[in-house]
């Protein structure tokens, strides 16, 4: 396996395979890798000849308060992992490689950054944005993989690589769960095995709001009162939201038609936030 | 003379060049050519096998009081005019090819954006910085040159590639000027030959000053009050600022030492404005 820690020797690599022919697949993670992550690899892997696994807990897209320093991290276990799926490369700079003195440099998505996380976490997806954009000019791919798991940060990246040019596929990996149907997420090491089915709940409350939506339950009132309900129900839980919206441009959905729409909620189980979401529509 | 429209094919055949081993360079411009823009093409003819002309008056950096609907244009004199400095293929997308339905991404690069420049045109060089990323998508170049006439917009444009890791040559060329010393501008089309003689005097006062400063005058109070002074003296002008400035950062600067220090300035001629500047330094 190849490890890469800087720039320039990144940026040589990506270079040298393209000139010879290569395509080029990228997966950006924070590592701490799990499953999930593994599936985005072996997807990155079928639709590239070289696949670059990139390692970075990125700090601009944490505030203050939350969990940058105690992020979990543990890159030699990331790179065996990512090697085991298929990656060639991991790429793993530092935070003085990357954001270097008097750093000044950001990308905003209007709009669809405030929104949903955007209103709980006002500048992570202008972190984000910067270091996806940041990670494609270093990696030079022709395909990236991100996981539906960050529906938001999907729609942001979709919405980067339209606006700003840059000559890449994106594909987005489908949610990968727990047999309990906990979304898989580098953060879930912070709840303990006892408390994990009473987190599952919330895939619990999506599943609620697909079923009920195939049932012929149209009224989003309804469908977020049901949800809230069941999460609720067990008081350790608190709400950050529960949203409807346009699966592109995330604006709300007072309304379940023939359009997808994109469930997502945040929670709080103790001092845990937790995010997931599911696409559902009148079929 | 290859004039392309569509970012698809302008991709296409960047992607293509740079396959099959040429150096592409890259001169961005807003059109309507002068022989400032031709010293640029010929430079990147100079250091690229492969140069690319953009044409493109780029509404972003436009705010809504300014010229961008009577900017001069004429593609057809760009597209001679460029092929005859050396360039292989002129760019000219249309602002809908660009600026696609619901556009939402923009480039801020902090503190410089709004001193000087910025501080007259506010989302100047959120535009400028925009677009310039684009280019460099859509383009594909190894190597971009920039003139020196507009010394804000290469400092920015610096500060966005190193930041975002842009794998691209930034190259600054010197101002061209004509006979009296004015700086070529596609916006002297607004000035008559019979006051072309009065605008010069804004050269004269950057180049008062690096007198000044060769003879030991190091005050930027004393250097700003004889320029000052000078262009004044012609009660058509009004002055938007008069900067001494670090080369890189910008900041302001009290004293001239040994380190090159931007002096610019940016005046109004009746309606016209007009920016200038010259780098002084002790010796």
């Amino acid at each position: 396996m190849n490890v890469i820690t800087s720039i320039k020797e990144m940026q040589q690599y990506s270079e040298k395979m393209r000139l010879s022919g290569h395509r080029i697949g990228v997966v950006p993670t924070m590592g701490y890798l799990h499953t999930g992550h593994l599936s985005l690899i072996s997807l990155a892997k079928q639709n590239a000849d070289i696949v670059i696994t990139t390692v970075f807990v990125n700090p601009a897209q944490f505030s203050p308060e939350e969990d940058f320093e105690k992020y979990p991290r543990d890159v030699n276990r990331d790179v065996a992992m990512s090697e085991s799926a298929g990656s060639d490369v991991v790429f793993t700079p530092s935070v003085n490689e990357m954001y270097n003195h008097n750093y000044l440099t950001y990308i905003h998505v209007e709009n669809i950054s405030s929104l949903l996380e955007g209103q709980f976490r006002q500048t992570h997806f202008r972190g984000v944005a910067t270091v996806v954009a940041k990670l494609f000019n270093i990696t030079k791919p022709h395909v990236a993989v991100f996981g539906q798991k960050d529906a938001q940060q999907a729609i942001v990246i979709k919405k980067i690589v339209k606006n700003l040019n840059y000559d890449i596929e994106i594909i987005v990996a489908p949610i990968v769960r727990e047999a309990n149907g906990l979304a898989m997420s580098s953060r879930n090491v912070y709840i303990n095995n006892g408390e994990k089915d009473e987190v599952a709940v919330l895939y619990k409350s999506l599943k609620l709001a697909e079923g009920l939506v195939g049932e012929g339950e149209n009224s989003v009132e309804v469908l977020r009162y049901k949800m809230k309900d069941l999460i609720l129900s067990n008081p350790k839980f608190t709400l950050d939201y529960i949203a409807f919206s346009d699966e592109s441009t995330l604006e709300d959905v007072e309304t379940i038609t023939d359009k997808p729409v994109l469930v997502s909620l945040a929670a709080r189980f103790g001092k845990v936030r937790l995010i997931d979401n599911i696409i559902v529509s009148r079929i």
